[in-house]
């Protein structure tokens, strides 16, 4: 392991100032969800199991159209960030896996690449290709669309470098291409709308071909940005219109942030997995747009709606496997801070889902007893499952309090001094 | 013909007054239409053909949950609806077609009643069913849904409402149904999703095999109202798998006014288009909900680049035929000034779309020249296509000046004596 | 006492049995806080003083412009709307104080009302008047608006309606009134913005001139509905300018369902604040417009942050003084139940924010510490206070669980009978 | 003159081609005028009299988060900047003043760059400050506010910026100064709502102190961007209380893509203008968020309706004199060739707004008649005035067609040339 990662007997001793009163309140918190029928450590073992992946590029600061204000000590290459990766699993023990995105994390030998990440226990999830920045030296811009511009060569390239990415994945152990387009347009009558969407689908199709048997290309629709107009996968409906065309290995990736306002997205969510097309998430949060603001952080109770539409869909045995991963912009904290908290809210999101009545909700739903429902699911997103997310941590070598534990460990303060800033920086934003 | 109706003298005298500023006018454009190399008198004629029916529940003054206030003279009946629907027709000769929505329209000869419209030179279009209210005497109460409702016995008294409206538009030649239900939650946990989409899928597929060879089943999506948390056919995503699932005399019908802030609905338009599930439209503008106001009447623009879509298709040959119906809830003014005023505007929109150079657009689109683009697009609708419908009007019977002329007939005056306010009203809203 | 009313015994027989695991989690909670430094018992003391007004017109089914679809045992007038509030107050002890609208709540015998109330242990809040919709026998119609009128003779009855509103007012003990008008346009050009605002704050000054020294004008923006192009009083902003002109009496309310999508209500209540204009809130909650949801139910952390607010303020010594009123629509709920639980939701939030580390809060945003700032909100919205809340309730006399204590109750089944169904019925909407 | 602006008897031929045509169409055009009682002549005075400022930073290639695909030829400093401002002047007649964003324009010899605009026939708008980003070798970053910053040092930094942005402005000649900063928060809790409004007020009132006595300040508001939970100056409510703070000086700049989804912006400006507090416009257009797309090019009736209140005030001899300047980001298009439509764009609402019958629409407005009222506005809005905005052209020396002028010169392929691609790029965003 990397000597700058977190000292384990400082975790220890982090956690073994708060251990009795993790103990007490999970002790309690056991003797009330025992009223109500259920047995903490089999919630607990499912909270365990549960993890969601980190992208790379959310380890670096963020930025706004108008500025970046670089952070300290952000990571200069892939390793860096790879290694920023392991101390959020490390302490926060719910992010086993490391989202690419390739080409800003493009690396000479990928095989070191895995065995460093390996070292780390940590894993890689869906391979994200990039086609909507142009790259030094790239013979077609992508100004005016990737995968559905009018020029044929153009398209030729983005699909070309999907299926780059397919490799790349392939030599990293990823089952997964997640595929999102920044192509649209900004004017009325710039772009014809249904050829657009007949290119898009040709090459679609031609990076669908080269799809390994045992993968899953995902589909990531977006309402706006960056193209201001119209966008050629501008929502859940154009999503699965393209998943059908393609194929079973297709399917709709649900980013929380690429929506028209007031759009209810847990009700997206039941669509696509009753049609059997729910690929995975982008969990983020926001207030105005595409914010990419922490997991969370302005709508609990949204998060919690979307997981008990998973936990439902589990518990009634539909079968289905959606991939969980942050998607996040980090401007005004430490990316590493955001990612632990962000990756705690969504396991604790999963968590309340899992205490939510199902037989007593299913009998309210039928009755049309809508006030019994609504407290149904109030009842467990009301309770404060703290404790039991501080022991899943505790049970696995994690810290019971990660941002705690990784303000003493002076991680930051020890890369900042490694990693001199560069210009420009690494802070790439999704 | 009743005689209600408005005095043709009158008409000609109304349009003798405005006949040389409509000649000279009309002359000019075409000139200026020439040197753009379009032939107006090709224009006028398909503008000619164009028409847009009127909602039935169009012609009665409509409210919010706050109050109705109503107007003069309503209709009492579905005779009288029809007796406004002509005054309309007959001046602004543009909505040949009338919708009925049953049962606020239930009368007991259908017979009659066809008689009576074919004497006012109208048809009918889609019959509308209603499930979002109950009605007197009704056995089982929509309070909790209709189609998706948790009780089978609910449900199927919806699916046979559904199905008696078919044969009241087979009485009276009509060859589509429209379902519009007010389905959903208004708190989250109220309705299982995915439970309450099939059981709609089940009702509407007992719907559809009652349906003719040679007719429509027109589902209409809508993202709330009166369900206030979630519907079941939220969005034209939901709408196109239930239109899918059901078979191809199942398509997607549009109402401007039913869908979440900011969303492109033109391009929602081209996907139907391209996927052959577009049913049509329900007209009407709007500025913060599904306020149902007049078409055009905030939006122009946007009106416009709906109807750029739908003569790009047939330019390029798609074969699609979507039914055009106006859907506004007129409170403040006389319907029927709202109606023809709106009518005309539709016929506007189109009137403009058929002046776009398309082979021109074509290549400003390859070429991803979006400026000029967007001004081929600019260019048809800054004309001012008004002499061209004044024209339009004139040859077909009807006034220059619709309102002016409906204005001076005193019709309203007349029919106000005639028609004593009820408590209550006919005011239905949609 | 009414008969009518929550049997004593039965409440005390509900509690018993839930009494000892009050008591075990209110401990477990007193232990918890005890740890963050903060003593349980004051915390208590303060929720136990809070209180919030019901909305006559909430106890009746609310509706949409739809459908109205009547819930059994409705109010049939004022006296059955106050005996319903006061099991409300008897159950939940959040709720002891009215707010009535008129006409809607007139009655022939004010003394009687205010001595059935008081025998109720309920008094009066802010009054409402009603210049929205038509009252039979009414001189002139507000179709065109009622304050902002073009017609002096129309504003003249609204205002003298609002005058008539403070003697009323006065009669029941009231201290406030509050002016909601529906005034507005729904077509561009309908209104002269400048015209109808100046003749709004003129009819406001009148009505402002006949307020008693003691008491506050609370004025009510919105941002459309029942007009869907514009409204006189729109937004805060024209709230406030209003107010400002009107004079210190005078003051901004917000209805949390009243504003533009995505707007950020609690940073409004923070301006108001600062500016001494907070009038107080009418309390709901909306996922798509003014859908007049039940507090809490669909964004229960927008509805702490507004309380953080609050809190925050009165913590620095702000001296300021809202009111706090439930306005909610119950469509699909027991209104009993939805208003207890309501009110029980808006305690829950004012408990958490009192639960906010200040001195912490303050360091972290000096420090511009982000990360800790919004953890230390967190840990307050996360806690569960159920406990707190319970035992506020036992001790004033009330159920541990509401909801349960009344369906226990068979209140409802009661009036049912007693209160026959009338044609309209009473369930007036705002 | 500069020997790369365009040649004159280039743009003469053109005009030659096109001279015939416009001649008729502006005879029709003053034939239908004056059937409605309008003088073509006096309408044609009042749009030769008006001008609307270019943004320095609009004649860059802007971007967004994701990427920006840099233009041929892209200004590399200020001095590039005006001449290709003169250029869009040479050829549009619309945009004689110039708004410059300091540092992006800072220069060594402000007289000559006055000098140089000044032989450009071009002279200074409002000169626009810069606190939301980083420069290099600055003291304090505004990562976390400028004015509104917690650390006073910050805050000292930011007004001196002000302040020194007052003396460059002196140095051009211009007359006012505007201030917007991207000061917020991300995060529930991050910043306190009122103590950061005290603060910005503070600074703001230092930078008015330093306000020559004939100058303006110019405070323009954003609902969101780059602060995504909350900014500082949010609406017009809060914009308002500002300017109200500072003193007569100060003002309310209304841009036009910073309003929540839905926001009536024409009432806004109604309102502002009834406060004697509005300061002038950004013009652009969006369809979802802050797009900064070319202005009209979405919503022209919406343009149209702003400048209906500006007309109508100016009409009933309403005192104020609002700034009118371009914002815009042209990420797809040539920057020149957007500015000369979007100036002609606004130009056309202005000459739009100035054909409504004033007098019939106030005795519209004052009976009610709303679809007569909104009938006059369409009939201004429907006019096509482009022969009118020819002949302003054609008059001032400009091009009668002004981008098919600018692309048969040559401009941007000889500045292509002159012009190397810098890394980084001069496109600048705002």
């Amino acid at each position: 392991m990397s000597t700058n990662l977190i000292d384990a007997g400082a975790i220890a001793a982090h956690n073994d100032t708060l251990l009795s009163q993790v103990g007490s309140d999970y002790a309690h918190l056991g003797e009330q969800l025992g009223r109500r029928g259920i047995d903490i450590e089999r919630v607990r073992a499912r909270v365990a199991a549960f993890g969601v992946a980190i992208p790379s590029w959310g380890v670096g600061t963020g930025g706004t159209r108008f500025a970046r204000f670089p952070g300290q000590g952000e990571p200069r290459h892939v390793f860096d960030k790879l290694q920023d990766c392991a101390v959020i699993q490390q302490l926060a023990r719910a992010t086993p896996t490391v989202s690419l995105h390739i080409p800003w994390d493009r690396c000479t030998d990928w095989s070191e690449l895995r065995q460093t990440a390996s070292s780390h226990g940590l894993a890689f999830d869906a391979i994200n290709s990039n086609t909507f920045s142009d790259q030094k030296d790239q013979a077609h811009s992508y100004k005016f669309g990737s995968l559905s511009h009018t020029d044929a060569a153009t398209r030729a390239q983005a699909v070309a470098h999907n299926i780059d990415c397919i490799e790349i994945g392939r030599a990293l152990g990823s089952k997964a291409l997640t595929v999102w387009v920044g192509d649209g347009s900004n004017f009325p009558g710039q772009q014809h709308f249904r050829r657009a969407f007949d290119r898009y689908l040709d090459s679609a199709q031609q990076i669908y071909a080269a799809l390994p048997g045992d993968w899953r290309m995902m589909l990531e629709h977006k309402i706006c940005e960056p193209a201001f107009y119209s966008t050629v996968i501008q929502d859940w409906g154009s999503s699965f219109l393209a998943a059908q065309t393609l194929g079973p290995k297709a399917q709709c990736l649900v980013d929380l942030g690429h929506h028209a306002p007031n759009v209810n997205i847990e009700l997206i969510v039941a669509r696509l997995i009753a049609a059997g097309k729910l690929a995975g998430f982008h969990f983020n949060d926001s207030k105005y747009g595409d914010d990419d603001l922490d997991a969370g952080s302005v709508s609990p109770y949204r998060l919690f709606l979307v997981f008990n539409e998973l936990v439902a869909a589990a518990h009634e045995g539909v079968a289905f496997d959606p991939a969980y991963m942050l998607d996040q912009s980090h401007n005004v904290t430490d990316p590493i801070e955001s990612l632990m908290t962000s990756a705690v809210q969504v396991q604790r999101s999963f968590a309340q889902a899992l205490l939510v009545d199902r037989a007593a909700l299913d009998a309210a739903q039928d009755a049309n007893d809508a006030m019994t429902a609504t407290h149904l699911l109030k009842a467990a997103f009301q309770t404060d499952v703290t404790p039991l997310l501080q022991r899943v941590r505790l049970e696995a070598g994690g810290a019971i309090d990660p941002v705690a534990a990784y303000r003493a460990s002076g991680y930051r303060q020890r890369v900042a001094v490694q990693r001199p800033a560069v210009a420009g920086g690494s802070g790439g934003i999704v």
